[in-house]
């Protein structure tokens, strides 16, 4: 057997032709092209499109994939239901994945458990669909909200931003929003999506390998930076704002505590080429909100201690915590979102694990007693 | 990086004291001791502890233990109204996982979220008892038939035997549910563990890792073996029954076709130990029922046909298919009873991993292009 590596750090988990962290070059290589050059030239559902087929649709191909992701015609009242059952108290991803759990039994056994690639397309497209549905509505009923249904005569966007807020978004907030979620689609084999193969690999449905996602990415190593970050940057700002920003990250840094939002287990020591792409919208949303502007001074000010200090950069979570704060998202769901975003990549893993499957078995390190007598 | 290895063949994937199956001497070592001789001479709840705590309890640990295991009154009665909601067509496994992902929510955020040692053993050991409730009353719901509510005068097999089947049971045959319990209880790096491991190496919470692990243990590749098996069994009976087993086999085999219950990815070409433990228990379960001899009879030529023609030995869920036959269970059981025994493993493996974390975050071999432009 091979050399124990802790957290398989640096082990080949799985080939795949879907995306590549490629560090040297400072690029996110998603089905060949350059993410960020995707993310300036192209809509959520164009990626998401791409990501799960291989290459990018056609008119009538979007067409039709973008009227998907906003039916919810097949979408049972019994799953709001549930939803309501939950306690108020609640973590918002918790009941999502309830949510999507449930979802699975409203599939016939046969089709559930076909693990064919047409079969894993239906299941999946429509679970995006779902998963936004899900997401807004576990965060409006756990607030007294009414329940907000998707408009399929908007953009995939808006029409989610518009079910999180309850209120009509502008055509900016919309475009800023769509190209967040183009930054969270797809990132090589990160922990949620190596759990999604895990379970897919047992040809265990699409419905399975989303619930073990879903937990994984509910992790603070994991999906939990985002609403970190935010709440760090308020912190600052009760505590006295820019005027001391530089001090208060000197404190934390001189207590040994981690900054989230910084660094990345693949990136290292590099700016997350997506963290760069976003932090151009910072300015554009600033006036959205009253701290907005002070937000954003206290923002640099962290980043440029960070450099300075421990030649730390921002990953994608930092901008997109205040970007998702100067669009009035509630915080609960900042990883909720980065989730639905996300179910784009997983789609695409589990149909590419159940394509070429070989299940995952590994072996153990034995390191406890030996012949112990009853 | 290390070189690629489908499915993580081979490859160490954690340090562990929990368990270890040293194929070469056929022994399935846990916390030290030979998990035969457990099954010959302790109870569930005894080889439960053990796996959880690291050492066999003492008669006030094993009662307070017991008392927890049987104990329902945190179990909330939304959670019965979920299962209400679900279709009659779900899978078993399905429901059991939302309502897993249900409870979550009735803990508090800060507990649910505490990866301590104490607060992990509190949820989890707690988990077992309410795995036992939604399993038995998923399948019972489902049927139309009434709630069954743990009775703590029993043992852990007797009462969960009981909530399955709602009748009496003899004291044989909790005997011989217990001794299958043992047999599932815990097996080192089982994809169902790997995942369970996998999501809590992100601080994500006991809940999450468990539906992560009940994803990965319903697919055909991992828990099913068990139903699959008496499946084959009760088809060659109805086809002619023991007179044409050996031909049905050998029919089977040509067909290039996979017999489910025999060999194994890591016992390869021996007998799984518990299968050879737990096959001398059918004899005295087989008047059970009406055709249990000849469905005997079935099982020892079907396992002479694969020894003979591709050195292949049964698994423990070969002989474990036909006792669940014979103690009556209903097919939809097998799987979760599999998965509702492992409990005590999953809990043991979460609080280990919560112990000594190490973020699980492989890399790829990407095999897609490369230098696409829009």
């Amino acid at each position: 057997m091979s050399e124990f590596k802790p957290g398989l750090d640096g082990v080949i988990a799985t080939d795949t032709s879907i995306s590549y962290l490629d560090v040297d070059n400072e690029e996110i290589v998603i089905r060949g092209y350059d993410l960020i050059e995707l993310a300036g030239a192209k809509s959520y559902p164009e990626v998401a499109y791409l990501v799960i087929n291989g290459e990018l649709p056609n008119h009538k191909q979007l067409t039709n994939f973008e009227k998907i992701l906003l039916d919810d015609s097949t979408f049972p009242n019994e799953a709001y239901e549930v939803l309501k059952l939950a306690p108020k108290k609640s973590m918002v991803m918790d009941i999502i994945r309830t949510g999507i759990s449930f979802l699975a039994g409203f599939n016939d056994e046969s089709d559930l458990m076909n693990t064919s690639h047409e079969s894993n397309l239906n299941k999946g497209i429509r679970l995006i669909a779902e998963v936004a549905i899900l997401t807004a509505n576990s965060h409006r009923i756990l607030n007294n909200q009414n329940i907000i249904k998707p408009d399929n005569s908007k953009s995939f966007a808006e029409n989610f931003l518009g079910m999180i807020l309850g209120h009509k978004i502008s055509s900016k907030e919309a475009e800023i929003f769509d190209k967040i979620l183009i930054c969270y689609i797809e990132h090589e084999m990160p922990n949620s999506t190596f759990a999604a193969r895990i379970i897919g690999s047992t040809l265990s449905d699409m419905y399975g390998a989303f619930v073990g996602g879903i937990s994984s990415l509910k992790g603070p190593l994991h999906g939990g930076a985002n609403e970190a970050a935010i709440h760090m940057l308020l912190d600052i700002e009760s505590k006295g704002g820019s005027k001391i920003a530089d001090k208060y990250i000197m404190d934390k840094l001189n207590n040994k505590e981690r900054i989230m939002g910084f660094g990345h287990r693949v990136y290292m020591k590099k700016y997350d080429p997506r963290a760069l792409f976003l932090r151009d919208y910072i300015a554009e949303l600033e006036s959205n909100i009253q701290n907005g502007k002070e937000l954003h001074k206290i923002y640099k000010i962290v980043e440029e201690v960070m450099a300075r200090e421990k030649g730390l950069y921002p990953n994608t979570d930092y901008p997109i915590a205040l970007l998702f704060y100067l669009l009035g998202i509630p915080i609960p769901l900042y990883t909720p979102i980065f989730f639905a975003s996300r179910t784009s990549g997983l789609i695409a893993h589990v149909i590419e694990q159940h394509n070429n499957n070989r299940l995952f078995r590994p072996r153990v390190l034995y390191t406890g007693p030996r012949g112990l007598k009853l």
